[in-house]
C-alpha cells in the first residue's frame, strides 16, 4: 500500500489549471491564464541567433552546464541587472528554470514543516502551492492600492515573536494577480520594518520591464536596488514575460551565504537549467534585441490594457470597482458582497469567457470577492467581445 | 539572522562537482564527468528541425506547456516506450528536466523526515544527494555482478519491519559507477520479495540504449516491461544520453494514483519542462533521427570502453580489479585495502589525470575502497595517456 508523504498532502489541483485548458478551447475568450500571447514572441530574432551560433556554442547547448548557469548568461545578466541599480557585486546570481523553481529554492532553504511565512492576500497561486508543498502556515497580509498594508503587517509581527515567520514574499511591480505598483513611500515606509523584525525579504520581479507610462518607470526600481545595504533581500526575476515561458529560465539575485545554499539546492533538483535555452537567451540580452522587444510588448500590452479597460467602463456594471493598472498583465476586479463568483464563472464559460476567481489568490483559498482579468494574451477585438459576454452576465447575475 | 532549514542542512557540495570543474582544464585527461563527448552531439540533426518548424509550432516552443508535457512528445514517448515493451496503457507519462528532477519528485511525493529508503551501494551521487535533501535515512544494499544482493536485501527487509522503508531506488542497466548489468535471474528473483514486502521499486534506465553486444541487449529489458503488472514500478528515464542533457528533459512512467502526485508536484516546482526543448526532441524522436543517433554512440562508446579497458590491461597494476562493462559510461575498480585512494587521485590530478572517488558514490559517504573511471566523453588517443599516467600513479603508490 502505498503511504505518501506530509507534504504531498498539502497540493491540490489548482483552479487555474483547469481554467488553462479552457483556453485552448478556440470558442471560449479566455482571460484567466498568465501568459503572452503566441504571435508576440520573437520567432525571427531567435531564428536569425541559433543559425548564427559556431558550433561549438551549438554543442555547449547540448551539454550539462555549470550548476549556477551558462557563464556568458550569468555575465550579461549580471550586467544587465546592475544597470538596473541592483548591487550585482555584493551578491550572487543563480539561473533557474523559471522564477518558480527560485521560489521553490527559498521555501527548500528556508521552511521546515508548520514554520510560517507572510505573503501579501491576494497572491501569486504559483508561489502559494510552492511554499505550502513545503508544508509552511501562510499568512496573508492585505494589499491595498499602495503596496502592502504596513499597519497589518507590522501588528502582525508585533503580535507572532513567538512564531518568527521566516521570509516576507512580494512583488512591488505590477502584482500578481492586483495589478499594484507599489509607491515610492510605502517601499520606503516597509525598511524599518523588515528590520526592527529581523525579517528576511524575497522580492518577485517577474513583470516589472512591463510598465505604460514614464511615471510607473520611475517606481519600478526594486527594492533590492534602493535598500538592498540595508537590509537582506532575495531578488527573483525571469525570462517569461521578456522572452518566452517556454524556455524555462528565470533568476535569483541573493546575499552570498543564502546563494551558498540555493546552489546546493539548485544542484541536488535539476543539476543546472537547459543549456540549450540558456546561450540563445544570452545573444537576446548581449546583443539589444531584448530592450528592442521589451519596447514592442510595452506599446501591445498597454493596447490591450487600454482595450479591455474601456470595455469594462462600457458594460460592466458601475457595482463592479477596479484600479487601472499601469503595466504588467492584469486587471483586479471586486464584486459586491451579494453576487455569487463561480456561477457567474460558470454563466460567463456557457457564454464564452472565462477569468479566474479570486480565491485561487488567497492564501487561505477562501475569499471570493475579486476576480482577475488578464489582457496580456487576448487580441484587441476578441477582448472588446469577452468583456460584453462578461458585462451582460454580471449584470444578469445582479438582477438575480 | 538568517534560520535555513534541516533540510538545506543536509546538503553538501560533492566531490564530483569540484572534479567535473578540473575536466574544464585542458591540461588535464579526465575521466571524471558523467556526461556525452561535446563533439558527439547531433548538431547537424537538430538545425535540420529546428529550420524545418512551421511558425507556429516554433511560436508553441516559446510558450507555456502543459505540467505533463508537451502533447506530441509524450505521444511519441509512448510509442517509443511502448516498443521496448514498457506497459504505456496502464500508466501514465510526465517529462521532467532530466531524471534527476523525476527522482526528486518520488523524493517529494514519499519521503518525510527520517523516513527510510533503500538503495544500491554503490549508488547514482545525485540520487544519493536528492534523497538526503528530502531527509531521507539511505540504506544501501551491496551490489555483486548480477546486480543488488537478495540475500542481504531480503534480511534487511525481515529485520526491518518497524522502518517500513518507502521505496527501492535500481538502476538496473549499465550502473552509475559499478557498470553493472542485472541478469535475468536476479530481476526475476527480485520481484517476490517486493511483494513480500510490499515494497515499490523505483526502477532508473538513464542508460539502458547504450549496449555494446546482443547479448547485453537482450538483458535490457526493464524490470516494469517484465513486472510491472506483477508490483508497482515508477520507472525513469532521460534523454540526456541519447541526444543531450543540455536539453533537460527526462520522463516518469508511473501507476496512475503515483502519476497524480507527482504532477502536482511538477506544477508546484516549476510549472512544466521546456517546451522549446521538448519539440526539438519530439521531432527527433519522431522522424527516427534518434534510434539511427543512438546506433552511432553504440559504437563510439564500445570503442571508447574496449580503448580504456586495453589500457588497464597494459598499464594498470593486477592488484587493481575490475568487470568490464557490456554498455554505458563506466568503469568500477577495486583498489587494495592499503593504498589510500585520496593521495592516488591528487597524485594524479598532478600528473595530468582525473577520476572519481568511489566514496561519492557511497550512501554513508565512508566506503573508498573503488574508483570510476568514465570512457564517455574522452576520444581514444586521449584515454589511452590518461590511463598510463594512472597506472604509474598507481604503481608508485603501491611501492609506497
Amino acid at each position: 500500500m502505498l503511504q505518501f508523504s506530509k507534504a504531498v498532502s498539502s497540493l491540490r489541483t489548482s483552479e487555474i489549471r483547469d481554467l488553462m485548458g479552457l483556453a485552448i478551447n478556440p470558442d471560449i475568450i479566455s482571460f484567466a491564464g498568465g501568459m503572452p500571447g503566441n504571435e508576440l514572441f520573437p520567432v525571427k530574432e531567435i531564428d536569425e541567433i541559433y543559425n548564427n551560433l559556431p558550433l561549438d556554442i551549438k554543442q555547449t547547448g547540448f551539454q550539462y552546464g555549470p550548476t549556477p548557469g551558462y557563464e556568458p548568461l550569468l555575465e550579461s545578466l549580471n550586467e544587465y541587472l546592475k544597470k538596473k541599480g541592483l548591487p550585482v557585486e555584493k551578491n550572487r546570481l543563480l539561473i533557474t528554470t523559471g522564477s518558480l523553481q527560485a521560489i521553490n529554492i527559498i521555501g527548500k532553504i528556508f521552511i521546515d514543516p508548520d514554520e510560517t511565512i507572510v505573503t501579501e492576500n491576494p497572491c501569486f497561486v504559483g508561489a502559494i502551492s510552492a511554499f505550502k508543498s513545503y508544508q509552511a502556515n501562510l499568512k496573508g497580509i492585505n494589499l491595498d492600492e499602495e503596496g502592502i498594508n504596513l499597519d497589518l503587517l507590522d501588528n502582525y509581527l508585533n503580535h507572532s515573536k513567538s512564531i518568527s515567520p521566516k521570509f516576507l514574499y512580494l512583488t512591488p511591480n505590477f502584482h500578481n494577480p492586483a495589478g499594484t505598483l507599489y509607491t515610492e513611500k510605502r517601499k520606503k515606509e516597509l525598511v524599518p520594518i523588515l528590520q526592527k523584525h529581523d525579517l528576511l525579504l524575497i522580492e518577485d520581479d517577474a513583470y516589472g520591464e512591463l510598465y505604460f507610462n514614464e511615471g510607473a518607470h520611475k517606481r519600478i526600481v526594486p527594492m533590492k536596488a534602493l535598500y538592498g545595504d540595508e537590509t537582506p533581500i532575495c531578488y527573483l526575476g525571469s525570462f517569461s514575460k521578456i522572452l518566452g515561458p517556454g524556455f524555462r529560465l528565470g533568476w535569483m539575485l541573493a546575499p552570498p551565504e543564502i546563494y551558498q545554499k540555493a546552489e546546493l539546492v539548485k544542484q541536488s533538483l535539476d543539476a543546472c537549467s537547459p543549456n540549450f535555452t540558456q546561450i540563445l537567451a544570452n545573444e537576446f540580452l548581449r546583443s539589444g534585441m531584448l530592450e528592442k522587444y521589451v519596447g514592442k510588448l510595452r506599446v501591445i500590452y498597454k493596447r490591450r490594457k487600454e482595450t479591455m479597460a474601456a470595455a469594462i467602463r462600457k458594460y460592466f456594471p458601475e457595482e463592479i470597482t477596479w484600479i487601472e493598472p499601469e503595466g504588467g498583465f492584469y486587471i483586479w476586479l471586486k464584486i459586491p458582497p451579494k453576487l455569487d463568483l463561480t456561477s457567474i464563472l460558470k454563466a460567463g464559460i456557457a457564454k464564452g469567457a472565462v477569468f479566474v476567481v479570486g480565491k485561487a489568490f488567497d492564501p487561505d483559498g477562501i475569499d471570493n470577492s475579486h476576480f482577475r482579468l488578464s489582457y496580456s494574451h487576448t487580441p484587441e477585438d476578441k477582448i472588446e467581445k469577452g468583456i460584453r459576454i462578461l458585462g451582460e452576465t454580471i449584470k444578469e447575475a445582479l438582477k438575480g
